[in-house]
C-alpha cells in the first residue's frame, strides 16, 4: 500500500532534529520502512542548492531568488527521493516542507503568500503531508537553545536573523495550524524532550493504526 | 540616463556569442559602457546555478526544478548585476533571457507558458528587455554548426535534445517574436557572419540615437 508522508516543522531550537530521529527509531521498531529526510536537501542536487540557500556569501540573496531555490530543491527532492519512497509503501519523515516556507519566506521575510501558493501548485499540487507534526515553542527559548547549539560554526543566513523575524515564522506556523486542524499537530516544545516525544508518538499512533 | 537592456536569443549554433562580442565592440567604440553577460548565469551565484542546470548528471532533473532554477538564477542576476548596470546608464548586452525561457521551457518541454509568466511576474514584473535580437536560422543548418563546435566535450544536457524539441523552440521564439514586433527584431541567421553583424548594428543605431 501506499506510504505516509509526515513533516516536522518548527522555529529555531524548537528540538525538531532529535524528535524526527526518535519517531523514525519507533516506526521502524513496529516494522515500518522510514526514509529520514529534510528541506532544503534529500537528494545530492537538493542539498547543493541548500548550500547556495545557507551560506553567506558576498552575493545579496534576493528574497524571489531565495524562494525560487526552496521550491527547485524541493522539486528534484520529492521526484527523486519522497514520491518514490510513498509510492513503494515507505514512510517518509521530513524535516521542514512547504509549510516552512509559508512561514519563513512568508511570514518571516513579507513575501505574499500568493507567491508560494503558485509555486506549491508548479511543485506539488497533488502531493501534501499526510500529518505535519508543529513543535511549537516561544521564540525567546528557541533561540537560547539554538545559540548553545551554534557556539562553533556561527549562525547560518537564516539563524543569523532577528527576535521580530521568528516572531513572524511562529505567528505564521500557528496560523496554518489554526487554517489546517486535520493535517497539523501542534505539539508543546517547552516541555521535557521524553515528554514530547510522548505527544509526537500518541500523533503517529492513529496514522499507523489506520495503515495496517 | 538610464541605460538599455538588450537581449539576444536564437537557437543552437545560431551565433550568438560571436554576434554578441562583436556587438558590444561596435556599442564600446561610440562611448557606452556595456556589460555582457549571459542567461543562465553572470554572476557567481548564478553561474553554479547554471552549472547545476546544464550537466548531465545521475539525479533526473524534473522540469519544474529546471524551470524554478532559470528563474531563480535570473533573480539573482538581475538583482545583482542588471539592474544596477542599468541604473548606473550602461547598456547591458544579455546573451538568452526569459524569451529563452518560453522557447525552451515551454515550448521545447511543454511546459505551461502560464507558469512561465507567473515566474516572470515575480522576478521581473517591471523589467524587459527593450530590444531583443532573434538571430533565426532553420534547425538542421544550427545543429550542424554547434556540433562541429561540441566535438571536444560533448553536448550539454539541453544540447543532446533531439530536432523535433529544437523545432519547437525555434517555432516559440518566432511566434513571441510576431507577439511583440516593437521589441523584437528578428535577424537572418542563415547570412555571412558580417551580414548579420551589419543586420544586428542596424537594429541597434535608433536605440543608441534615441538614447543621446
Amino acid at each position: 500500500m501506499r506510504g505516509r508522508f509526515v513533516t516536522f516543522e518548527g522555529g529555531e531550537g524548537a528540538g525538531k532534529s532529535t524528535q524526527i530521529a526518535r519517531a523514525a527509531e519507533w516506526l521502524r521498531a513496529r516494522g515500518v520502512e522510514v526514509v529520514l529526510t529534510r528541506e532544503p536537501g534529500g537528494t545530492p542536487r537538493a542539498e547543493r542548492l541548500r548550500t547556495i540557500l545557507l551560506e553567506r556569501g558576498a552575493e545579496p540573496m534576493p528574497q524571489s531568488c531565495e524562494l525560487l531555490l526552496m521550491f527547485a530543491a524541493r522539486a528534484t527532492h520529492l521526484e527523486n527521493l519522497v514520491r518514490p519512497a510513498i509510492a513503494r509503501g515507505a514512510w517518509v519523515l521530513c524535516d521542514r516542507f512547504t509549510d516552512a516556507t509559508y512561514a519563513y519566506q512568508g511570514g518571516g521575510r513579507g513575501l505574499p503568500s500568493e507567491q508560494i501558493d503558485a509555486l506549491a501548485g508548479i511543485v506539488h499540487a497533488d502531493l501534501w503531508p499526510d500529518l505535519t507534526l508543529l513543535i511549537d515553542l516561544p521564540v525567546d527559548a528557541g533561540l537560547a537553545r539554538a545559540s548553545s547549539r551554534n557556539g562553533a560554526h556561527g549562525p547560518d543566513r537564516f539563524e543569523s536573523e532577528q527576535q521580530a523575524f521568528f516572531e513572524r515564522v511562529r505567528a505564521t506556523y500557528l496560523e496554518r495550524a489554526q487554517a489546517e486542524p486535520a493535517r497539523f499537530r501542534v505539539i508543546d516544545g517547552s516541555r521535557s524532550i521524553d515528554a514530547v516525544t510522548g505527544a509526537i508518538e500518541a500523533a503517529l499512533a492513529p496514522l499507523l493504526e489506520a495503515s495496517r
